[in-house]
């Protein structure tokens, strides 16, 4: 039944600059290998987003070779990238090493499109001189990602400093209200720092996504 | 009907130090009519909160007088206040003049304990300088009372710069997701910084009660 | 007491390209006199958001003179404006008239940036040939700002057709689940469409603050 | 203590039209197996909902295989289908292929009531142009069941485009915001296309039913 | 600015077979008046939804004459009506008559596109007999709408007794936890009567759409 | 059309031992008067509901005076009472005077079933020898319906202490996070002091018919 | 440390007519043999509620086989009942199977009180007969206990034909909106039934204690 | 990757009065790992939370064993304890023994800060007598760390019979409305007893950091 149920966007590259990628939650075995062999007859390259471990080991051993996977962001490439990485255009800025789920796959989204990034961790505004000592550095950047859980105070602590393009991700690391990310997620609406949009919790990939757009509109002028 | 639905706790401040305040939110003008004279009576004083405009309107013209109302916090003070103002032991910090509804409940519940403040107000951290140059001032008081509406980041920031005892207000004030102050509260609750505890929504009243409780633990000393 | 109250942040253009606005609710009159006139006193002008009649009309009749106000958006300018009106960098569009006080707010508030809009209304997905329409003229803009209320389709089937930056914001018009744009908002947040990040509820003013940084972003290079 | 824990409705086709299934979810194996035999001694067929794989494996080997068993949306049928599998008056429309869950509940239960149905799944509305290719196929059946996770734009989009009676169902598939559904069933609740009721999240169960009572009415023309 | 924020959908009814109704909330007497005009201008009879008293007392005199309003509904035909009423084909149950306006929304929509239909209100299942007494006449209906608020146990009810299509409707009349209709509409979703879809909280006007599908479906045979 | 949207219920009181009540809430003028009339034909007298006091006003004078009407609780009786006041066998808790508008819910609902009942009001926990000097008054009576707001820790208290039947209604008094009653209500959901059901938010008519079914229980005996 | 974490309250009787139960959900393996060694030093028996497999199979053997437990309810006693079993004067009625969980607590907690019980398993409203066939039997009962997931329509309809006291129990069995309990508890909290209060979510313990409250009632008379 | 994602903030202390714990959840074995190593590599000792088993197991055995871990807390002391134990000058104070998971990371966190504590468990209001007994010895400890599930009725009590500092600490346990602890949230912060903040569910790290700030102000004196 696998096969009649996927159809795959192989034209969104012309239509709005970047490919489909594959959101494997909730996708069963079948489907993730009918697409693979579909892209492999292509010899078209796939990045694959929440891949989980178990459906990761339930590929055949062909098709899972072909796939660099890192397990903490669930990320996974599926073929030669086309796209060598550039230099540095996107400052990634988190809270808190228990934020590297979504970190990492804000790189590794960027890196499949050619986007080279430096990543500042560990900055929460708890120890503020953590932020204050790097400012410099990411205010060189055009785009700035910010990652932040719990009560996300990073965000409209660093709007209010820098003037790049910047955009929220909060993370769903958490305990008691914070659990989940919701509270994260309504801190960085309700940001008092002005100009500081957001994307769904833990959606690093759509960060990335956003950071591409703004990249080719810079690149576009 | 109102006598007796009322039975007022006169001995509150032998107990635990502070006496009974009326908390005037659902009361009809009968409720609190006889409150006031039963206090009359006594020749106590009243410390009186959420006493809207119309409640006060409605009230004998007798008692309307025995009343000092502030329209901004809707608190009254009834009858003579039985201490006199001490200096200024308590920090009221503010994100902006929008929380003026909390930060002078606060400072009107001391005042009525005989307690003074200095307020901090408009330092929300999206000009993080505002904050930075009050810093040593705000550190010279044992209690730090924070209010912040809208993504609350404020406590967080002043969490991990001062060492006193911080009591955070969430303000109500915001709209979308920072609407009635629950984000405000949430924030507060998942804050990185340690040992920041937090009252109700624009409960400065509360907020005031636990600087007094902090205060007389010192005193007591 | 208003005057302690409120500390303006004079060099937020410095830091990050923008001034400071007067997000006006929760305000009181004496507040927002004691802002204006300071502005005055500077030679500054001020954009106001979310300004209700009732505050307008508060204000002392000079003050109130130099407001340009607009009622839908509840947005004014105080003063001169410093800049002028360039050519159309963005496009506004939005599922219905009923929009029009966010959509009025993103375009007043572009418009004291200096920066020029054109607007797309009334294009929502029930009727998906009014969007395909005036798909070729959206596309020629570096930023979309697409607002929509109720279940917000717009945004995604917008950012699968369209390769600019877009930003999205939720429109709290709507009753039942709908009311006060909560599925609107999740509706954004969970779109498929890659890389389309959103502001708070009606935050338009918002909205027109992260388009500017993108110009900004663009104009550096 | 199973036994009188259970009554049957074997009436339920000549009162509405359709007969009794069996919900499986929090029952114990005892329950099951006790309801499995009082079918077959009454040599009635069933059909069996969110049996999981434990329950199944529970029973006492003679009536599992007597159940025919779809591991993806967990449906069963015991005994023999009393009714031959029709033409496809039903199409199946879904978002994307993590969606398989519900869509072969769909399927199943229509057959399971001698009812045919066409699926058209990973017609998202983020690829426009997946779903305008097959538009004149889908019109051509009087029933139409939708089936979206995530933000749900897609019964708004057809439902703009197709007059056939649409019974949309939300999928639980996605992460934050979209965790579990609600978003995705407040987007259909809270949709701008006219006429589009909606079940529970992943009750394609439900709206099967729902396509049967189309059906029938049709039918008693 | 009104015009242009305008764009009215004409040709719905080709698509779809009804035709686009004007949801009035939200938008400003200036939108009102243009969309009355555009359709005068044409000689296009339209159907107004959610019409406030504060909205039709503020059009111009001419175009508030030619509206045919109902307020408990806040319904107005403008023009004249182009279909003649057929026959009662749409059972419209209520728990009570405090849901008179979503009841009536539902009939003059109905009305509107010239189909009739009858009313059974006040028949909860607190008093069962009630609902049992009309059971038959019911029955004699193809559509059956039913509205209910607080619990709504009746559409479970009904749905088990008829087998007519049915379609639910919550409504928002309450209190405490039934508040806004939300507790109405989950136990609807949650139904254990088979195949019961349901609109949004008080959509009266969609459920007369989703019946208008059913019926057409009907005729097309 | 009021006439035909209203169905009595005279014969509640043979099924289940008491009349059927009128909820005023979300009825108009029209179908208040209908109820009334048609009551005022069979010499019934009515209980009422949530009678808004707009409501009462819009009555014709002749129904208005027939009525007995309370405000805080917005309860009236309809034409002459059947039944004469009994003892007190139900004592009515309240912890404060803020909860009048439900506390007189419950003792006019008894008085119109023909049942006294004794008040402790303002005994709330946070000045716990108001309700201990109390006790053994309050454990003189079968029924103890117990009216608690804010954190409602009353119900626990005086769960743990009496054993009477125990009905609590929590009260909607509140700001912040009690605004509502739902954390009153959900305080006693998760009481630790055991058999202690509750009631709908602000439901002081349906405690009271709690407690008539206990006492008709106790009768029968 | 757990000996010091225990106080046991064995004068719960004397003050209220019932024994305390031990409520095992996060107790630890320690804590838990603490209090059966103290309860067995004392020659007291002991009902534990909510004692999972993991929780049972941890305890020493002696303690473990000294214990009666029912899986399905996860209740267990200790020691030998002190009461015999009386005749069934409760009658527990269940809108389905699945909630076998909730009706076995509430059978085994009045057993462990001496009070007999019969059970009316499996009558949803959905198909109505099936209560209908029972209702002389179960208003043979001085009380009624309900428990009902999902929709929860069951207590509306029974509150609507019975005079008896009732007490519903929501049963946290169902997916999507119904998933944990929570529309089945608004939903009877919503009910149009007049008198029937209700315990949280799957608290079969707290119903079974509520009735021995009315029964005591009864039999003190 | 761990290594770059890591940044401590040695300096905490000197800003504050307190070092930095680790908060493990949501951490890689890596980042642990390489955040024990320089803490080794400097001689610093740390206080680690929420470590999960599986965390601890993962890690390299020198580093394990280097760790003094208590399972039920999950907490974890990493070098030599800097601090001796000082007297008791917290009493912390617990509705049930099923709050050990919080206790005892209150008592843990004191301890590593050089603070003693005393506890009093198990003494929920619904067995009144416990608390009442023990309130002379609660009441010589300036600060008062109150923890409590469920419906947390234990902080309204005592923060009404006692004038010491109090600071709440909602607990998770519980089911049904219960379950997480935000009804337990709620209420403290709906508390009637004046001046009692609350931390975070579950929060007894942060608790006991409050209590040091106020140790600290009275320390200062």
């Amino acid at each position: 039944m696998a096969a009649n149920e996927v159809t795959l966007d192989f034209h969104r590259t012309e239509r709005i600059g970047f490919d489909e990628a594959i959101f494997c939650q909730g996708k069963t075995i079948d489907h993730l290998a009918h697409i693979l062999e579909t892209a492999q007859a292509k010899g078209a390259s796939l990045l694959l987003t929440r891949l989980a471990v178990a459906q990761l080991e339930g590929l055949p051993k062909g098709l899972r070779d072909a796939l660099d996977y890192e397990p903490v962001s669930r990320t996974a490439y599926f073929g030669k990238l086309s796209r060598p990485e550039g230099p540095a255009r996107v400052a990634i800025v988190a809270a808190g090493s228990s934020d590297a789920h979504v970190t990492r796959e804000v790189a590794r989204t960027l890196r499949y499109h050619g986007i080279g990034s430096s990543s500042y961790v560990d900055v929460g505004v708890a120890g503020l001189w953590r932020l204050l000592d790097r400012l410099e550095d990411i205010k060189g950047h055009p785009v700035v990602v910010v990652v932040a859980g719990m009560d996300a105070a990073l965000p409209t602590v660093l709007g209010g400093l820098v003037g790049s393009v910047i955009i929220a991700v909060p993370s769903s690391n958490g305990y008691g209200v914070a659990e989940g990310g919701h509270t994260a997620l309504n801190a960085v609406l309700a940001s008092c720092a002005p100009g500081v949009p957001t994307m769904n919790i833990d959606n690093g990939y759509g960060a990335a996504c956003a950071a591409v757009r703004v990249l080719h509109a810079i690149d576009r002028k």
